[in-house]
């Protein structure tokens, strides 16, 4: 058996949601030597990094602001500065990050109530709206989403949560790892609270960094918050921010990538990335159907970062993992938590193209082939 | 005047406390495409990572875990995993950083008594242990020290330090993120209990790592701990390391730039790398005082990572800076906090070699020529 590993170095490919492919120009970057994060030069490109996450999330009236941390530091980061001790939350999960958006929050002293949906599905809206329209005192402070679930690819319908959710008045804090950069996201339109995401997903960049977005109600809310926080702090970043700066030691090196990332993006323009990751999903489900494999969400829910396959009857996942890697060298994710071994992941979100669809695709039929 | 950073691109030259300079190979590292972070391949790199911090810190006993954060993460995390609100904590503050421990253990609810040394002093150690015999109840659980306190350049004796608060029983807390990898830090022996550090110092990579190790004596006090974690939190770093892996998504190409970074440390041999480090603080402190200028600390104190240097009379801090950068494409940093435009800082750590010393010695002469 061919074993690509061995005989080229170099080839891997990520088909995993994230870290994903990073285009040649970032990796540059990256090889770069740092500057100093206190001077003008620094300051420049990281004020330019915070114009392009408010282009990205189309947003004017929230504020932006970048951790040194991965997407789960972000997620503290919502938490910690939004609640109180014993504040009522309610989580929506549709699967593992839904549910690590509840722990943390729990972590954090509130009282979390989740409602879980199947694997692969997303909450009913007429389920959300009823739960907070029976909660006339208003005791739910926060709701909490998944836009993206990254361990099933289900998409929430992000708009209308926002919507049910703004007419309660609960604060909505949304996960929008694996959405943003792939998925339309309008922060100031749709009424978003708290957003968050991370660097190695739409961004194109590695895991190092991680985004946040706080409108005006959050900050509202920060205000009264009594959960504990320094290195996560609005406050903090905030009166950086005003001085053109951060308030920690930041990546410095990932902040160069990103701004090479965005020139890249916007160049592409923001209707053009959301059309090709669209295109790439419709494409990519497509084809798989047509290789008699079934699909873990349906239509409606599908993710456009992530799509989630059950393997043929008397196949194992993890011999469907290896044929990829061990004759293709490319990566796909297992399941995770209760789907570990149950279903496969292939990423299709950030530096994919519809040339990699296609190639996804004709080795899929081969190793399907092979297995069968 | 000349202008260096107009006519020569990349020539820029960083001689403050981090970011450091950074060897090719490891910005070679940065630029390899990231792996899946769930693989075999990324296990072996990272778990041998782990290795290495322990064999930089010379312990046995300790665990080491790496976090996808800047050094106040890391700093927040010792906080958060040993304490409870209320906790009563002994700061022992030698400027901007020794402060902000204290700082990050208010903000999780410690009750905070800071010994403020004068700036460039470091605490005289009678009245530490003054302090603590009269700690009768032993109501004083932790000590926060910083070994190398970056924004003056003094160092404190860690070993003794350590010994004094050993004999009293509380906690130890040690910010060795300018120290580690420059100076002599014996974990086991000394009985460090926490000991933090960050990548963009004695490491020689960018910024955007920091390290934690956890004595057997911190995970008792982890078991009683009530502040709230996630993001942090020992024992989800501790399970997913027995399992080789991470709780939350890492950088990983900041794992693999460690790694090379490591190998270069390692072939160059613990020893020599701190005799390395004092030879070039003490060439640099003979040869700033050749020149006539004052420095902040006395030898006794000084810190083999970072010298502090007061401008001569009648000559603004900001000038200095203005010279070293746009004559010479050096940046040094300003002082932060109260000593802010009352000092400058010369960063010798890491990436730097007696090369590096002599030349900025005879640039420093230049400028002082042109500026007296």
């Amino acid at each position: 058996m061919l074993n690509y590993t061995r005989i080229m170095r170099d080839k891997s490919f990520l088909m995993i949601p994230g870290p994903t492919p990073v285009p040649e120009s970032v990796l540059v970057e990256l090889a770069r030597h740092p500057v100093g994060h206190r001077s003008k030069e620094f300051s420049d490109i990281f004020m330019s990094c915070i114009e392009s996450l408010k282009w990205l999330g189309k947003t004017k009236n929230s504020d932006a602001f970048i951790y040194t941390a991965s997407g789960t530091g972000a997620m503290e980061a919502a938490i910690s500065n939004v609640l109180s001790p014993g504040d009522k939350v309610l989580s929506l999960v549709t699967g593992v990050f839904g549910k690590r958006f509840g722990q943390i929050a729990q972590a954090f002293g509130a009282t979390v109530e989740m409602i879980t949906a199947d694997p692969g599905k997303v909450i009913d809206l007429k389920i959300l709206e009823q739960k907070l329209s029976l909660d006339k005192n208003k005791e739910i402070k926060v709701v909490t989403i998944t836009h993206s679930e990254t361990s099933t690819g289900a998409a929430s319908d992000l708009e209308k949560v926002a919507k049910a959710v703004r007419s309660h008045g609960a604060l909505l804090l949304a996960d929008a790892v694996t959405s943003l950069g792939c998925m339309n996201i309008e922060i100031d339109n749709w009424g978003l609270d708290v957003v968050i995401s991370g660097s190695q997903k739409g961004f194109m960049i590695p895991p190092g960094l991680s985004f946040i977005y706080v409108s005006p109600k959050a900050w509202e809310y920060y205000k009264k918050s009594k959960c504990p926080k320094f290195y996560w702090d609005f406050g903090k970043h905030k009166k950086s921010l005003d001085e053109e700066t951060t308030p920690f030691t930041p990546n410095v090196s990932f902040v160069y990538a990103l701004k090479k990332s965005f020139e890249m993006m916007q160049k592409e323009g923001f209707e053009n990335i959301i059309k090709r990751h669209d295109r790439l999903k419709t494409r990519l489900r497509a084809g798989l159907k047509e290789l008699g494999l079934k699909l873990l969400c349906e239509d409606k829910d599908a993710s456009a970062a992530i799509t989630a396959i059950y393997p043929p009857d008397g196949i194992l996942v993890s011999d469907i993992r290896s044929a990829y890697k061990k004759d293709w060298d490319i990566t796909v994710a297992n399941g995770q938590d209760i789907l570990k071994d149950k279903i496969f992941r292939i990423g299709h979100l950030g530096f994919v193209s519809d040339r990699d669809i296609e190639m996804t695709l004709a080795v899929t039929k081969k190793i399907f082939e092979k297995l069968t």
